[in-house]
């Protein structure tokens, strides 16, 4: 498995550089005169878009099977407008996807040119375009006029004639524009699709008259058949497990695929599926050679890096890179067979995974203004109450990693809405407690208490509110951001009055009409610790009564394992953590994982472990919330995270929970932080920012470097961008 | 011109026999054992599309020209249900505009499938349809099973299928479905076009080597051309006037179309046209024979009808109710070549005249619905201050006449939150003042003073809060009810406090900062006559200081000459009234007018009438508001109107004018009431409903009925439906 991660990444450079990268060669040079030009949109309205379409390709037993939220459209209707002031004429191209209405300083300009002549001194030109069916977008290519990030746009431009012919316009709410990567002019982006490349099968098998093909692991993709020949059905049953593939009567996903005689002989389906395995069975008057597929994947950039002295350790941090690469598609999504969909939860943990894998800020953004969706909010994000909180947490997130403050003041009033409208679901005590139409998730666990006002889910409001002030901050609107400080110390305050246990220095789960029920779970427990909402004294006290406590309700999804190894990380319990990784991703492993589940119950057995929903398949064996070592790798055992946005300010604090050596990379905005740690020695090299090595060691360490020593046993070394800091000491 | 109208109703009603009659034939036949089905679809939605779709469609010189205002998009995803109960199994074919998910009983059925059988029983149907590109839709068939009005739909169906396999589901917000006349399974809503029928020129004129080609009047369509042969370019220069058609670098539409050779011998052009003149120039590479066009239409029956001793009135009603029809399109729309929009001060009065020509409920439903839009409301429909208010009186409007209140409970929501969004703008005296963005419409009138709080448009806010507690209260809505009618209340007491000049007994027109200004306008002063807002003394002094008051700022659209003549009427001016639609109606006609305009000033002189917006064709000549002579002579001439919602209860006042004679008809929800009357004679033929004939005779009259006297020389005689009553009187 090792070599996965470097195939993947070479793939994806080389992709990148045929793709990508004569364009941007090409645009660095013409930099010095001109921007480049990419395809514009409104933003947020492509997001939108391609997520309709992604998420309505989950398909169980061939009906399609879309989301039960939902589901937003772009504007159908847009002005795009920009201030230019021209050295010479510029000859400008002009790329539409939909028709337009062209006006150069306000004067309308004969039929929809291909290109035009703009002449010398300042302009205005406004492009208005108009497309049900796709996406209004448009591509301006001249010397000087370029589509690009500095083009506003709006969904009602209120420009009016009056009726002496004069041009009237005010109250336009113009909006910065949307853009990827689209920087050709036949890169339409409503064509866009993902990488492919093919993949051969590592196995064949008879099954009847027909056959089993095992690819060797989980993948996904589209089904190729070679040497095909005559008239009828080819019936194809796909499997994430063996089991799965071979019951045609159950699997969750199959297609029936008809043919007349007249398709090429190399087909390619044109349903992409998640499968390891395919049971293929062909009419009789249908023949073929082999099968093969085509492999569809983002291009992405695998910076992170750990490897270590314990190989099932190194195996696990590289089935859950493919399990994050594989659920890293269009946007981060749940899992590949199931749901195909995009649950902000789920994301919320791929955000983070990402920081320490591929450090793709697009996908995170992209992520984000799918699920947000427009004006109004009618109900949570995903229909479910903590999933609205986490996108919340996650923008905040998105903002100290990668230091990025234009997301949030460009879509701040959508934070907004959205906050107005979970506030409003507050009761007559100021907490959350659902109302009709809202759903509690939390976690899926038997038993697990949902109504009344939950803990949780007040602690995540709590921690939304400080997002909401910081991005509030950001965002220039100062009395906003002193209405949700307020709401946040008031809601943070509330939460410990009513749900902290003083007697048994817990955080009780659930109080239902005004009655505190006597049930403890880990959820605010855990989430408490990570958030810092304890002290010292509440830590421990959690640590030992709650996290350790093996009569506290048990987790059974690597989605709140994710929390809940992350807290006892924060806790300083590495070393148990690690045992706990190799023995939850190890027995998955064990079972013959290639890629980590939805839900992993060690107490079952045989083909239980394969069942969900009351449907013998209905399990995801490929689930971005399995992939969770590599965050608590990169944060908590090569120990590197930011302290300030953007890595302008980071730590890192290896800690080897009893490992012989490790040795790993962390991406940040400014490089990768390369980071190795023996029980002997420390080596790391920054980046740019100012960040600190600190570290614990029984003897006084060694350095070229100056040591601060700043605790019992705690050293501090301040790391110089770009230079390897070398420490000797000796591991606690 | 007599017989245009005939000749129309008769091509209507000889399409709907061919399109709808055999289905309805059919329909009734199966009605005893079943309902019909039809294609039904998330409500509002069709009628969003096709406005989209349809306003998008003006051009000017080749350029798309779209509306000013925000585009809102049906729901790309919908849930459809129906509970059925089912004496026999019954086979249901399914059709679909979208890929589907079909559930029966909650139980996913595999596949998309054409048709399925269902159980006997009760059972739950639902489709989940998802269509990005068009408008979800279905058409539902079986004996028993049907896609009809009794269907509900949802745009998020929060139905979730928990750990257990369960399914969860709540605060779905259901909808009933809409649905219009696409009553087969072939008839694809996306599909939807308007009728059409071939044109013949009436006149070919050469100009230069190309021709004039003149087609009698104004009218809309498609150019054919008969006989092409040849490759090159053919360039169409419309006009609605011959100056307009032969000045080919200034006209207002034109196509220029490139033809490679391969094009069908009979061509028809893909764009419609409004038009009576066609300039064609054709490349010497390119012959053809003649130009003929497809007349496009919708449908209508024309139900009014009106005839008098007078012909140019009867001539003026023919190219009033052409000119209607012309507009009356996909939507009520204000012109046919310039903007081919919607507008919802121009509407009103297209539903207004409609209730005396076609009374066709759909056409103001769909008006209203792409007016209004969706939710959120960012701004005044079209952007207009006035055109929001207009938008709540049509429905009051649309509730009186038809009785309907189906419209109403369904889009209450609707109403109320536009509302919301307009009593959010008042200032802090509470009235309607413009802020950024609101376009204070009033009419097109040199000088007119828009700015500050403008008594008007506070005059259509009380009587939209009037609308809006009716509204509230037909759909059940108690508090919003009360709420409503206390605004309402104050704000008609307020309006006269602020607006209402004691001394000189009329309406001011303006205050700005608190200063009110020394201006007197028509506008308010006319509506308040007939909103009913003046007493008997007000009603005296206002027609005397302002509407027969020469110095006062003069109408020149017909626009606002529609209120004007109805203030008149409604304080009994008839015989004015008939001398000015004589004078202004007949002055276009003269100037030779086939169609009315959107502005007309008999001042002008020449082409002076053909320009307008700085624009030498810029003027529209054939304007839906230049249409009102319908409505005045069936409201207030013919002397019909309800009195009480649908016509339950309904008066007929005629009122020669100083006619001889007159004669018509007027449409209602239960047939035409026929209405004729002389000097010496009324004959009247009522409908189902409490009615009433009220007349004026010098003499005491005499009929078969009862005649009860009921003021000075005032006479009223109760209506038996669908007999004639016959009075000999007196005309005073």
């Amino acid at each position: 498995m090792k070599s996965l991660r470097y195939s993947f990444a070479k793939i994806a450079a080389i992709v990148l550089v045929l793709f990508f990268g004569l364009n941007s060669v090409v645009s660095q040079e013409q930099n010095s005169q001109k921007n480049d030009a990419t395809w514009i949109w409104y933003p947020g309205d492509f997001e939108i878009w391609l997520s309709n379409k992604m998420q309505v390709r989950r398909t169980e037993r061939e009906a399609v099977f879309p989301p039960l939220w939902r589901y937003y459209s772009p504007f159908p209707l847009v002005t795009f407008q920009a201030e230019v002031d021209l050295p010479e004429a510029d000859e400008v191209s002009i790329h539409s996807e939909g028709s337009f209405q062209l006006l150069v300083d306000g004067k309308q300009i004969y039929g929809q040119p291909q290109s035009i002549t703009i002449e010398p001194g300042k302009h205005t030109i406004s492009l208005k375009v108009y497309n049900q069916e796709f996406l209004p977008s448009i591509y301006i290519d001249g010397k000087y006029v370029n589509s690009d990030e500095s083009w506003i746009v709006t969904n009602e431009d209120k420009l009016w004639i009056d009726e002496e012919g004069n041009a009237q316009q005010s109250g336009t709410p113009w909006k910065a524009v949307g853009s990827w990567k689209f920087d050709s002019p036949d890169e339409n982006p409503s064509d866009f699709r993902l990488e492919t490349e093919p993949w051969n099968a590592k196995k064949r098998e008879k099954i009847g008259d027909g056959e089993l093909v095992d690819f060797g692991k989980e993948t996904f993709g589209y089904i190729k058949v070679h040497g095909l020949e005559g008239e009828g059905q080819l019936s194809l049953y796909y499997g994430e497990s063996r089991e799965e593939a071979m019951d045609s009567a159950r699997c969750e996903t199959l297609d029936y695929i008809q043919f007349d005689g007249n398709q090429p002989t190399e087909y390619t389906h044109d349903e992409s599926k998640a499968f390891r395995y395919v049971q293929v069975q062909a009419d009789p008057s249908i023949k073929y050679d082999s099968i093969s597929m085509l492999y569809e994947y983002l291009p992405l950039d695998y910076r992170g890096e750990f490897n270590s002295s314990d190989e099932l350790l190194n195996e696990i941090w590289d089935v859950s890179a493919y399990t994050m690469h594989l659920t890293s598609r269009e946007f981060f999504i749940d899992g590949i067979k199931r749901d195909r969909w995009i649950w902000s939860g789920d994301a919320y943990q791929s955000y983070l995974m990402n920081y320490y894998l591929f450090f793709d800020n697009n996908s995170v953004e992209r992520t984000l203004l799918s699920l947000r969706g427009k004006e109004p909010v009618t109900a949570h994000i995903n229909t479910i109450m903590d999933y609205s909180l986490y996108w919340f947490v996650g923008i905040y997130d998105y903002y100290i990693y990668t230091g990025d403050t234009k997301f949030i003041k460009q879509f701040y009033p959508r934070m907004k809405s959205l906050m107005e409208f979970v506030l409003g679901r507050r009761n007559e005590a100021g907490f959350l407690e659902p109302l009709e139409g809202d759903w509690v998730f939390i976690d899926w666990a038997d038993g697990l208490p949902k109504t009344g006002e939950v803990s949780f889910e007040q602690m995540l409001l709590a921690r939304s509110l400080e997002a909401m002030a910081k991005s509030a901050e950001i965002a220039g609107e100062k009395s906003d951001q002193t209405k949700y400080e307020n709401l946040a110390a008031d809601m943070q305050k509330k939460l410990f009055e009513v749900f902290w246990d003083e007697q048994n220095q817990v955080m009780k789960h659930q109080r239902i009409d005004g009655e505190m029920q006597d049930i403890v779970t880990r959820y605010a427990n855990m989430f408490g610790i990570f958030f810092n909402y304890f002290n010292e004294e509440q830590q421990q006290s959690v640590k030992e009564k709650v996290l350790l406590n093996d009569d506290i309700l048990q987790i059974t999804t690597p989605y709140m394992r994710f929390y809940e190894l992350e807290a006892l990380c924060a806790i300083g319990e590495q070393e148990y953590v690690l045992d706990e990784i190799r023995d939850y991703w190890g027995g998955m492993l064990e079972l013959g994982a290639t890629s980590f589940w939805e839900k992993y119950d060690p107490s079952d057995k045989g083909d239980e472990h394969l069942s969900m929903y009351g449907r013998p398949y209905g399990k995801s064996l490929c689930h971005a919330w399995g992939a969770s070592p590599i965050y608590l790798f990169g944060k908590y055992y090569l120990g590197v995270q930011p302290t300030a946005p953007g890595y302008s300010e980071y730590e890192i604090r290896p800690n080897l929970g009893g490992l012989e050596w490790m040795e790993g990379k962390v991406p940040t905005p400014n490089g990768d932080i390369e980071v190795y740690a023996s029980e002997k020695e420390i080596r790391v090299t920054g980046v740019e920012g100012k960040g600190n090595l600190i570290f614990k060691s029984k003897s006084k360490p060694k350095s070229s470097e100056e040591i601060l020593e700043i605790g019992d046993s705690e050293y501090q070394v301040q790391i110089i961008p770009s230079e390897e800091l070398t420490i000797s000491y000796e591991a606690i």
